[in-house]
C-alpha cells in the first residue's frame, strides 16, 4: 500500500539518473527498478524531474512591523511555498528586548501552530544578548530543536547588536552545537546616512541603496567573519549581495574557516535600477541589503557555480504595496523593508540558473534544499531523495512554462518583484511526508499538516 | 540471482544512510529496504561504509623513461589500485614526438589490454601541436572514447609546448566536447635554474626542489587559466601543490570560469623537508611539482574543504630507489621523476581528511570518485551509488587499522613515502561491475576483467 | 652674521648632493656655492648628511595612566629627541570624558609650556565625541593650529568610540581641514578575549598579545578604511603592525582612497617571541598593538620600500619596568602599555633601513620627516631643507657607530627594548630653527627653546 | 655672468618653495635669497613654476618599420619634446636580429647625432638573445654609459623574445647593473587571435582591441615579476595600460620585489571607444597595448596617486594617418602601431592630473622627470633643481591655457589623438644646461644643442 512514482529522472546533490521511488508511510522506502509491491499505487512521472522538496531556510511569516505584520502569515506564505515546490521553512522567531528566548519562541509557535502547509522549523533571532540569553542558548538547542540563532548587525537601537555580543553568541553557539546566522550591514553606519539623506528632504526610495552602500555590507561582512575566526565558530552569513562580501567570504574559506553563505535571487535577478522607477514604485523593491549595480549578478552567479555561496533562501518579508509600503511614501526610512519570493524560488533559480547553464541539476538541489538541510539540522530527513529520508518531493516538469504575476501567485501580496518574469518548467505534484499536497499544480488539501521540526545540533568540523 | 549487500551505510558526494543495495549483473538496481529478490545472494556488511569505487584520474603505469619504464605496469598498478579501493584509472597514453595520435593511442591500449584488474581509461598528452593533431583530436573524441587531453608547460625540448598550442588546443577540446588537463610549471625557467645548479657543482636531490619553486607553478596556473579564458574553454590543473597556484585558480572560478582542479595525496601529507633526508634517500622524494614548504598543507586541506579543489588523484608514476632512482645518484635531474601513490590514496584521505574533520564522507567521495567521473565523462556509470549505475563499490570497514609499509603494499616498488603512516579503515571488499574483486582486503580473482572505458565528451556549462 | 655648514650632503626625501647651507636667523636663506656673506660663521660637516629635523607624529609625554603618569614628560621626553636627531614632536593631547576639546588643549599646553627642548604640536584624541564637540573641532582647526585628531576603536569603556562617532569625525574632520588618525583594534574583541584569560588564570605578559591578535587590527583598520570611504575623508593609520593591516591600506590606496598609514620602528625590528621572555621580562615589550610573529618584519619593510606606508613614528609612551609595568605583575591587563622610542627612531631606521639597502636615504627622510610634515600642517616650514624653511637641521655622521643601552640613552626610563641593539651613525649636531642645541652628541644649551607649532588645515585632494 | 631666475616657485618631487635659482654656465649653483652674483643676466619668473626638465624615457625616433620609419625623427620629435617642456629622452635603440648590440647602437648613434634638441640616451632592445650577447651586454654597461636594456613578450616571430631569455636577460643586468625594460602582452596569444579575426575577414580597426585583451597583458606582466623575482633583478614594467597587470605589480611590491612601472597619458586619457571611430579614423589609436575600457583610467590614475606607478612617459611613436596609417586600411594588423605624445606629455598631466587633485605638484615632477632620472642613472644631473645639477629648467606659466591641435603642435605628424583637448599651463621658457632654448614658447635656437648622455648602472637595494 505504498506508492511508486514510476518513469521520472531523480535527482539529488550529486546523482540524476532515471528510477522509480517508493513510499511507504511518510517516507521512501526504496529506488529502483523492479521495486513496486503488491498494493502500491503508481504515479506516473515521466519526463518529469524529482527534486528533493525545496527548503528555504529564511522566511519572515507573521513579523510584527510597527502597526502591522508582514502580509503572509503562516497560512498563506506557506501554502504559496508548496505551490513553490518548497516543503520546508525556516522562520526567524524573534526575541523582542526584554523577552526571554522561550518566551519569543512560545509567541512564534503560536503564530505557526497548526497552519502551515509546509514543516517548518525556527532561527531564534537574539536581540538583547546577556548571560541568562547565553544560557537559554543551551536550552533552546538540547530541549527545543533549535539549533540556529540570529544576530543582526544593522538596525540601530533596535535589533543592532555590538560586536561582544557578536563574538559571545558565536563562541557560545559553537561550543554547543548552534550556527550564528547573521545580517550584514554597518548599522551605524546605515543610521547616519539615513538621517543624512532625511534631514537634506531627501526621502524618496531611491535614497533607500544610497544610505546602505555595498561597503558598508563587505564591512560589516569582513567583520564578522574575524569575530568567527575569533570565535572558533562555525557562521552563516545571510542574503548576501555584493562583490565584496563575497570576497570577504572567499578569503575566510581559504583561511580554512567555517562560513556559509546564502544569497537570494532577488540579488542574482534585479538590480538598483529599480529604484529609480517613476512615482513612488522603487518602494516595491525597498529590502535589505538593496539591490545592488547590475555588474553584481554575474559575481553571485559565479559565487554559486564555484560553490562559495552555499544557498539561495528568499528572505520572504511581504508587504503590500498599498496600505504598508506607503507608508513610507513621504520617508523612505519609513517604508517595510522587504518583499515577497517563496513561492517563485524554486522557478526562478531553474529558468535562470539551470537552463543557462549556470547551475546543474545538482547544484540546484544542492542550493535550494541540500546544503540547508545539512547546515541547520534536518539531513538526511530532509534535502536529499534517499531510502530513509522523508517523502517531500517535488515533481517537476520542465515541458511546461508561464510568466510570473501577481495576481496568479498565492503569496498574499498585491505585488510581485518579478512580475513578468517567464519561468519555465512547475512543480506539478508535491508530496509532504508521503502525503500528495499539490496536483497538477493545484492545491489539493483541506486543512494544513506541516508539521514543527525539531532539529539536531549543528556539527561542526573539527578542526579550527 | 543479484546480490544484496545488507546493512552498510551508503555514502555518495551528497548523501549518507543506512539501506541495502541490489546488484543485478553488472549494474546497480535498487536501493532500499526490503528490495531482495527470490535467489538472491546476500552479503552482510554491517558496519561498513559502502562508497563508489574510487577513480584515480591521474596515472603513469608503463611509462617509458629513457632506458626503463616506470616499476608498475597495467598489472601490478591496478591490481594495488583494486587492493586499495579504486576501481577506476585514467591513465596519460603519451604521443611522442612526431607521433600520431592514434599511435599513441595504439601503444598505450596494447599496454593495458588484457592487464588491468580497474576499468581504465586514457587521457593523450600531446607534445607535439599542430594542425593535423587538433583534427585528429575531434577524431579520438567522437570516435575512440577520448574526452581529455593533456599539455606540459615544463619539461622544456621534450614535452613542453608554446602557449600558442595550449590556447588553441583549449579552443579545440571547448569546442568538439573535451578537458585539457595540464601540467602547470614554467618549463623555461625549470630547465634554466637545473643547469645553473648542475654548473655549480649542485647535484643532490636537495635542489630538485629549488630548482621548480612555487613561484614557477603559480606563473604557469595564472598563465594557463588566462588562455583558458581567451580561448572560452574549461580546463583542469593537474597537481596542484601550493598556495599562488590555489590563488590562481580561485581568482579564476571568481570571474566565472571552468577552471577545475586536482590536488594529491603527496602534497597533503608530505613536505619539502623530506630532501634534506641523508644521503640519497630525497630522492624518493623526487616528483614534479616538488613537495613544498610544509604550511602549504593547510592552505590545500582549505582548498579541499572549501570545494575549490575538485578532486585528489594520484600522479602514481612509480620507479624503485634501487635500480631506477639511482639514475641520478650524480646528477638529480637525472632522477626520474615520480612516486607511488594508486594503493594508498583512499586510506590517506579517509584517514586524514575524513577522521580529522577536515573533509565530510560526502566531501571524500565527491574527491576520490564522483567528481573525477563527471569531469571525465564516466558519470552516473561511475562515480556513484544509485540505480543504473555499474556496481563498482567498496565495502569500507573503519574498524580496522593499519601502518602503511612498502613490503606489505601490493605496488611494484620498493619503498613508499608514506612509510610508517597510520591507516584507519580499510576496504575489505570490493566490486568491479557486480563481481567481487577484492574479498577481505585479498584479490580473489586470477585474471584481470578490467575494460577500456570509452568516455563521453564533455559537458560544457553554457555560459562564458 | 649667518651661518654656513660647509661641505656636507644634503638629503631631502627627492634630492642627495653636496652643497653649503646658509642659516639666517630661524631660517635656511641660500643653498649652494659661493654663498657665504661676510661675517657668516662657517662650521665644516665634511663627511657628513645633513637631513631635514626629525619630525616624530606620535610621541606620549606626561600622559597621566591612573596613579600614574608615563615617564618621560615633555623636558626628559624631549631631549632625547633631539640628542636622536629629531627636532619636532606632535604630541597627543586627550579630551578625557566630560572635557571639552578646548579643556583638554589647555591641560597639555601646560604640561608641555616652557619644557621642551623641541618644536612641538598637538592631535587632540577625542573620547566623546557629540555635536558640541563637532562644532569645537572647527574652532581648534582655524584658531588653534589643531590640524589632526585621534579616535580609538579599542580600550572599550574609556577611549573606544562607536563607528557612528567614527564617521562623523571623519566627516567633520574632511569639511573643514584635518586628518583623523585611528587607533585601530577590535575593543570589543580585546576586552572578551582579556576577560576570558584573565577568568582561566592567564595572567603572565604572555597573555597580552593573545588577547590583541593580528587580526583584530586587521579588520578594524579595513572598518575605518570602509567608514573614511563612506565620509569622502582622509585617513591617517597609527602605528600599523600587521600584514592584515598593510593589506586593507593598499586596497583603500587602489581604490583612490586618501588613506595614510603610519608603523614604528618596535614592529620593523622587535617580534612576539619576547612575551616569552623568562619572568615578568615580557611587560617590557607590552605595547598596543602588541608585537607580532618574525615574518612581518618582512611584510611592513616592503610596505615602507614601496612607499604604502608613509610615515615611520614611535608610539613613545615610556613606562619604568620598576615601580610602573610591575603594577601588573599579577595581571597583565594592568600593565601599563607603551615603551620608550623617540631618542631611538633616526638611527634604528638609518642602520637597519638605509644600510640595509631596504630605504634609499631618500626613503628615510621622507619616512621620518618629511611625510609628517606634509600631513600635519607644517609643511614646509618643517620636514626640508630648502631656502625659506625653519633651519632644523641633522648633521649625521656615519663614520660613528655605537650600541644602545638604557644606561646611555636620555630617555626618562629605566629599560630600552632595544637593549644590545647596534646602531650606526648619530646625529651629532642638531639645529632648531638656527639655534645649535645639539653640539657633538651632547646638549648644548641650558634652557629649552621649543616652541608650540600651530599647523595649517589639512587640504584633501580634490577627488574624491 | 651667471643668469639667475627671479621669483619663480620652485618645485621638486618632495619641496615646493619659492627662491631664486643661479645659473653659472651649464649648472645649477645656489638657490635662495641674495645669491645673485656681480653681472648675473636676472630674468623674472614670477607667477610661474620651476619644474626640472621633463625626462621622457620612452620614445621611438626614426624607427624603421618596413618600408618606413616613424614620422618623427630625432630633429622633429626633440624639436616638439622641448616646446612641451622635456628636456630629456631616452628612445629605444634595436638590436635587429643577427646584429650585435653594439651595431645596433652604432645606428641609433647616427641617427641622432647632432640633430636632438634636448639631452639624449638609448636604452638597447634586444630580441636575439644569446651568450654573446649577454657579454655585450656588460660591456654597454660599462663603456657606453647604457644602463636600461629592453625585450618584448610581445611580436611573435620578430621581437618576442621566450621566458628563457628574459629571465637569463634578468640576471645578467640585474648581476652587473642595468635595469631590464619589459613590454608585457603575451605574444603568443595575440598572434592567434589576429589571424583568427583576420581569417574571418575581421579586418577593421575595431579588431586591434579585441586581439590584444587585458588579460594577456596582465598575464604578460605577472609572468615577467615571477621571472624578475626567480632572477633577484629589479625589473622596469613599460606603459602599462590597466587593472590586471597594476594589481601584478602591487602584489610584486609587497614581496619586497623591486619592481617599477610606467604607464602613459593616453591610458590616462583616452578609452577603447576611440575604435568605435566612423570609417578608418580608429587607426590614429592604434597603439599596443590598445586603449582600455574607460573605468581603468580611475584605476591608473590611483596608482599614480598612491605611488605605485612610478614613471609617466609617452611611447611617441608617431605615424601619419595618411601614407601612414593607412597601410592597414584593408588590415588592422598592418597599421603600424603607435602615435605621438611628446610635445603634450607635460602640459595634459598638469592639467588632469594637478588642476583635478589627482596628483601634487611633487608628484608631477616625480612622474615627468624625477623618477624616470633615478631609474636610468641620470640623477642629480638629471630630474631636479638644485645646487650641482644641470640647469634643464621649465618655466612653468600656469595662468596660459590652450586647446591642443595637431596643426599648431610641433610633433611632424598629421593628427593628436589629443584634437581639442584643453590644456592649463605652458612652458614659456625652456633651459637646457644652462642655455635657454624656449623662449616664450618659442624655440630660440638654430641648431640643436643635446648631446649623448652616458648614463650610469643602475644600483639595486641590497635587498632581495
Ligand atoms: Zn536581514
Ligand atoms: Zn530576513
Ligand atoms: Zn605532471
Ligand atoms: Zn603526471
Ligand atoms: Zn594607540
Ligand atoms: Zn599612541
Ligand atoms: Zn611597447
Ligand atoms: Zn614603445
Amino acid at each position: 500500500m505504498g506508492i511508486v512514482l514510476n518513469g521520472g529522472t531523480i535527482v539529488t546533490a550529486a546523482d540524476i539518473y532515471q528510477a522509480d521511488v517508493r513510499i511507504d508511510g511518510e517516507r521512501i522506502v526504496a529506488i529502483g527498478h523492479d521495486i513496486k509491491q503488491p498494493g502500491d499505487q503508481v504515479i506516473d512521472v515521466d519526463g518529469c524531474f524529482l527534486f528533493p522538496g525545496g527548503i528555504d531556510p529564511h522566511t519572515h511569516f507573521d513579523l510584527p512591523m510597527g502597526d502591522f505584520s508582514t502580509s503572509d502569515d503562516f497560512s498563506s506564505g506557506s501554502k504559496a511555498a508548496i505551490l513553490g515546490g518548497t516543503t520546508t521553512i525556516l522562520d526567524y522567531a524573534t526575541q523582542f528586548k526584554g523577552e526571554t528566548l522561550k518566551q519569543g519562541l512560545i509567541n512564534w509557535q503560536a503564530k505557526a501552530g497548526g497552519k502551515c502547509y509546509v514543516d517548518y522549523g525556527f532561527h531564534m533571532a537574539i536581540t538583547d544578548w546577556k548571560d541568562s540569553i547565553a544560557r537559554e542558548m543551551i536550552d533552546l538547542i538540547s530541549q527545543e530543536g533549535i539549533s540556529s540563532f540570529k544576530l543582526y548587525m544593522a538596525y540601530k537601537n533596535t535589533l543592532q547588536v555590538d560586536d561582544q555580543a557578536l563574538l559571545q553568541a558565536l563562541r557560545q553557539a559553537g561550543e554547543y552545537g548552534a550556527l550564528i546566522c547573521v545580517h550584514c550591514e554597518n548599522g551605524d553606519v546605515v543610521d547616519d546616512l539615513v538621517h543624512g539623506y532625511l534631514k537634506k528632504g531627501k526621502t524618496s526610495p531611491a535614497y533607500h541603496p544610497l544610505s546602505r552602500p555595498p561597503e558598508v555590507e563587505a564591512e560589516a561582512t569582513f567583520r564578522v567573519i574575524t569575530l568567527a575566526q575569533m570565535a572558533g565558530a562555525p557562521l552563516y552569513i545571510v542574503h548576501l549581495s555584493n562583490s565584496g562580501a563575497l570576497k570577504a567570504v572567499v578569503e575566510g574559506k581559504l583561511k580554512g574557516l567555517e562560513i556559509y553563505a546564502e544569497t537570494c535571487p532577488q540579488y542574482l535577478l534585479l538590480d538598483d535600477s529599480y529604484y529609480n522607477c517613476e512615482g513612488f514604485e522603487g518602494a516595491k523593491y525597498v529590502i535589505s541589503p538593496p539591490l545592488r549595480p547590475v555588474q553584481n549578478q554575474d559575481v553571485l552567479w559565479s559565487g554559486l557555480t564555484s560553490g562559495i555561496l552555499d544557498v539561495v533562501a528568499t528572505d520572504h518579508c511581504a508587504f503590500n504595496y498599498k496600505g504598508q509600503k506607503d507608508k513610507g511614501l513621504n520617508d523612505f526610512s519609513k517604508i517595510p523593508n522587504g518583499a515577497a519570493g517563496v513561492e517563485t524560488r524554486m522557478g526562478l533559480l531553474y529558468t535562470y540558473g539551470v537552463l543557462t547553464g549556470k547551475l546543474s541539476l545538482n547544484d540546484f538541489v544542492a542550493l535550494t534544499s541540500t546544503n540547508a538541510a545539512k547546515l541547520f539540522g534536518l539531513f538526511p530527513r530532509k534535502g536529499t531523495i534517499a531510502p530513509g529520508s522523508d517523502a517531500d518531493l517535488v515533481i517537476w516538469d520542465p515541458r511546461i512554462s508561464s510568466v510570473l504575476r501577481a495576481e496568479t501567485l498565492h503569496q498574499q501580496v498585491d505585488y510581485t518583484p518579478y512580475e513578468g518574469f517567464k519561468q519555465s518548467g512547475q512543480a506539478i505534484h508535491v508530496f509532504l511526508r508521503g502525503k500528495q499536497i499539490v496536483e497538477n499544480g493545484k492545491l489539493k488539501v483541506d486543512k494544513p499538516t506541516g508539521m514543527y521540526l525539531s532539529r539536531k545540533p549543528f556539527l561542526k568540523r573539527k578542526v579550527g
